[in-house]
């Protein structure tokens, strides 16, 4: 696809601004929308910025019965001057690409993308709220609209991105939660889903998240499908822990999503002499060094979040607590350095942001 | 949810319907629709029949994001004396809040979805093909639709029901077709929705389904996601071994779907008396079975096929030729016996077709 034009069409009557002070994660949605189409014939085409508005679908769209459909998320923020900033964008369509080619949908240009929402924030750039830990919540999603009930690869696809303002994804801010370890419920398995940022992988997680809650979890913590051992996720984001002065990850083993969040802690980490551990780590592991005091700290890694600091875990009748329910050190620093890069308050030395 | 009154909205101009000589399946559909509605407030609500029309969904509604989706699959016929019949329309329903409930999605009043579906049908009865194999396809599904990007179980959802004029699900016929033995992907695991008829079950079949018929296989055979040894599923229906006169079916283990075809046949080879062992079975001993020529029979079943029968299995560089690649006779006995029964052809003594 070539950087083809995108049309414009402005809404006539813009929606009333939410409530900065108060913004729900997801609730709220911009003025337009970026649309791409896809068919057989003409492969990606008729890229264009529109009001925000339903979709038209037929009732047999391929989306609706066999889910598929794959997503990204990202954010743009205010920094000074004026100027909007997106944080590796480019690692968001390698992504997106990725969930594509797993799900058999057609690929995209990802540099024309950016340019798309580059454009799309631009259209709506006085949704971006201003307040401290807030930005402009950016979803592009890609869905099958074919009408048949077949179960094969769709033959049209529609390519879409709205935009949200958010305040802190977590309504209790940067406060340690309380995780439950899942021994029921499995998120994914080699072989499946869960290295592709699909629809299905989510509607998977609501039945343990919701159970999670009614006992008092903010979230759950995955394990492997296989042997119910070792560590994968935690709700939808990755999971660090810093134990005796080690900082270890999750090995991408297959059913592990790539976040983008987890690769940049990873880079500050190793640009900051911290070596970084990623492999099997098994959830005994992680109770021995609760036991043995050396759990020092543990945070997931997301988009939305992009650091949760966890507070206490809670395995198979023993509750762990970690850094006696404060914020870890290395955790506050890595949220702000983050936080600052992505808003301009920190010089962008690894050349992570993007201007729009 | 009481028997609340269905408003019928009718069609002006009827769409033209399809060649009965040609129907290819879920490619083209009824002049009608049925919809009903839900939210925290009043529940399941305002049943209507609309003429069929797209569907108008906010970008953000969570089905496109998060896959919350489940559906199911039954059909019409067309019996003697103009008589329109459903089969087993109960465990379709009994299954639908299975699903319902491991996807977090409020259950369904069954009785009422059943009376729905014989309004719909009674109203698009013309469109119920005559011809040997045809049928009506019909396909209750519900889909998240609160506008939200929080990942959480939807607050609002729509119930709708569609219809298709189908002929046989596969264009062979009732040919025995070859199958490819799945190493590499999976398709659910213990703890994830292989029990629940969900969107994202199929969507993670699709790139196993296209490299399979890439190497010219009609299906996949899917072994466990745990230790890839023992069978699961056949693309999406239940899958029978006939090995020296006994005839075997994975047991339901928590990653399979309980077709409604698989109870069927059960119930029936038991009043012939022929015994089912329902067990692990691995992939080894078809294989053993093979090489000392006693697999005699390997057939699918579900809804959309009722029976199909496999003629060659190939896994791990072994070609399984079945029965010398022709339908096997219990195969064939059962398909007519099941076919028999959902036309009316043979008495229903088991009492499980149900009139429209």
């Amino acid at each position: 696809m070539t950087m083809e034009e995108i049309r414009i069409q402005h809404r006539e009557i813009r929606k009333d601004k939410p409530d900065e002070s108060n913004l729900l994660f997801g609730q709220h949605f911009t003025d337009h929308m970026f649309l791409l189409d896809y068919n057989l014939e003409q492969g990606w085409h008729d890229p264009r910025i529109v009001p925000y508005a339903p979709l038209v679908l037929d009732p047999a769209a391929m989306v609706l019965h066999y889910g598929q459909a794959v997503f990204e998320g990202m954010k743009a923020f205010l920094a000074k001057d004026e100027q909007i900033l997106l944080f590796r964008p480019n690692k968001n369509m390698e992504r997106f690409n990725q969930s594509n080619r797993r799900l058999e949908i057609p690929e995209i240009d990802g540099d024309f993308i950016i340019h798309a929402i580059q454009s799309l924030v631009n259209v709506d750039k006085e949704w971006i709220p201003s307040g401290k830990g807030t930005s402009l919540y950016i979803r592009p999603f890609i869905i099958a609209t074919e009408a048949c009930l077949g179960v094969r690869a769709s033959h049209t696809y529609q390519l879409i991105v709205i935009l949200s303002p958010v305040g802190a994804y977590y309504s209790e801010g940067l406060e340690p939660v309380k995780i439950n370890v899942e021994t029921s419920y499995t998120r994914a398995v080699r072989g499946g889903l869960g290295t592709a940022k699909a629809a299905g992988n989510y509607a998977a997680s609501i039945k343990a998240q919701t159970e999670a809650k009614e006992a008092g979890y903010s979230q759950v913590l995955w394990l492997d499908a296989i042997e119910k051992k070792y560590i994968e996720e935690v709700g939808s984001m990755n999971i660090f822990f810093k134990i005796d002065g080690k900082v270890i990850t999750p090995h991408l083993n297959g059913s592990i999503l790539a976040g983008v969040t987890r690769d940049s802690i990873m880079e500050l980490l190793c640009n900051w002499g911290i070596s970084v551990e990623e492999r099997q780590i098994s959830i005994e592991e992680v109770y021995e060094a609760s036991k043995n005091n050396t759990l020092e700290e543990v945070f997931g890694t997301g988009t939305a979040a992009v650091i949760s600091p966890v507070g206490e875990l809670f395995w198979d009748n023993h509750q762990m607590i970690v850094n006696q329910g404060d914020i870890g050190q290395l955790s506050q620093k890595l949220y702000d350095t983050i936080t600052g890069i992505q808003t301009g308050l920190i010089p962008d030395t690894l050349h992570w942001t993007v201007n729009v």
